[in-house]
């Protein structure tokens, strides 16, 4: 049976709502999305509601994350259909704010994570995870949930926010979820609506890039130049990749780089077909 | 009748009493402080049992919020004594954690707030409301409480963990309180103790200077200038100072410098005498 989730467009209803549920002794499952929901969403709902008495999503686009040249204007937005999807996965609370309602007049506070933001995308992506971590921090506030989830997708994205809750003691579980790909590899993304019947084929160059250097690591290759340069031959022989931003292996907990590979680091790029910026990675 | 508080040291034994007593209905005042309590603090302390089921202090001296070249290391201690006017206050419980326990290996996040903290004391001592903040939301986040009282001796800090607790949607209710003076008129402060007999005459100047502008503006001065010029020339009189860093007029909320003098504004100044540096302020 489908169920109509509530939608709530005030911060001090949804934390008087949250706040009774607590009181109540429910758990509150939590997933920050800016919309335009996916398979990868769905999973993280699907977690969320079996992991607790009442799961609650936001849908919010916060300028905060775009720097001034990104794709802030033409991120794609839906909410009915947004909403749709809520209702056939059994969400009980859809937070929806307006831009006023989270920054009012003379806002200027913000959360930052100092380390685990210098690489990776917070290396190009100037201020984007000041934008993250504060909306989420003001998220976490509003929702009051135990637990939160996040896909593994954006991967940094995950380990700064656990770092934030544990730095600053807050009282949220933050749960990483696996990242979901389409058939042929493709990570899922609210990015890939961007791209031109062309362009989505060489998106693949990402995720066969990850599925290669993973290979060569299973038969012995531990260098980390090597696997780069071989990664980077494979993802330029598309013809729509315009750039790689970069491909890093890293740690999986410290994001920093590694010389040697092991077992459990992280690679990660990012990588430009046509004008779309996409991200994907993979654990060794 | 006095009571013994009961003095924790571990962030999660901490959070586990002010969550149980959360539970049971309790209301949670806090008294967040470096220690080497005086009047000042004893006032906020009374504040917070007055107005709450439970009163929780913390003794920490900050490591995050002095700069390198600052008074750190001889910065006043003597928990003994702390304790001992806990007691009397009738206290319920001492938070008293390590650096080691607020801020282990890898710790790197920070709450900032922008726009308050760009004049006054923020002009002068970098990095100070960083650590000020972020020490203040981790205590908030630890202590959970209802109403967290602060001395408005130290307005700039007052107005900055309000814009705080606002932009990021906490559940604090910060009340600020009634700055306390001595008998002559020097306003209370840990650093007083490094004053000696001498410098304490002069530090006289600040509150006597703030009085006269008090009288100035109510006998029709406006001009913020001669208003300062006033201040200055008194506090120059006396020998031990040596060096004023600041006096501004401010507006009570944004903290911005004045031209023309209202009603409700702020004088605020900083004023080294010997080499303590101290403040001092009044609502016009």
């Amino acid at each position: 049976m489908e169920k109509n989730p509530v939608v709530i467009t005030e911060i001090n209803e949804m934390k008087k709502i949250s706040r009774k549920l607590k009181k109540e002794g429910k758990s509150i499952g939590f997933v920050p999305t800016m919309g335009y929901l996916h398979e990868g969403h769905k999973s993280l709902i699907r977690c969320s509601i079996k992991e607790n008495d009442i799961t609650v999503i936001s849908i919010f686009v916060n300028p905060k994350q775009f720097s001034p040249n990104e794709d802030l204007d033409k991120y794609p937005r839906d909410f009915e259909r947004d909403l749709e999807i809520c209702r056939k996965e059994k969400v009980d609370y859809v937070f929806y704010p307006t831009f006023e309602e989270m920054y009012p007049e003379n806002f200027q506070t913000y959360v930052i994570v100092e380390e685990l933001t210098k690489n990776l995308c917070g290396a190009y992506r100037k201020g984007h995870f000041k934008g993250v971590t504060t909306v989420v921090m003001k998220l976490f506030n509003i929702v009051n949930p135990d637990n939160a989830y996040f896909g593994k997708k954006d991967y940094q994205q995950y380990k700064v926010i656990q770092r934030m809750v544990k730095d600053l003691n807050m009282d949220v579980n933050v749960v990483g979820c696996p990242l979901i790909r389409e058939k042929d590899g493709l990570a899922l993304s609210s990015r890939n609506k961007y791209l031109s019947e062309e362009e989505r084929k060489s998106a693949l160059s990402l995720s066969k890039s990850l599925f290669y250097a993973k290979e060569l690591f299973k038969n012995g290759e531990r260098n980390v130049e090597n696997l780069k340069k071989e990664m980077s031959e494979m993802i330029l022989n598309y013809p729509e990749v315009k750039e790689i931003q970069y491909i890093e292996i890293v740690n999986p907990e410290t994001l920093k780089p590694k010389e040697t590979a092991e077992e459990g680091d992280i690679i990660a790029l990012a990588v430009y077909v046509g004008n779309t910026r996409l991200i994907d990675n993979i654990q060794l």
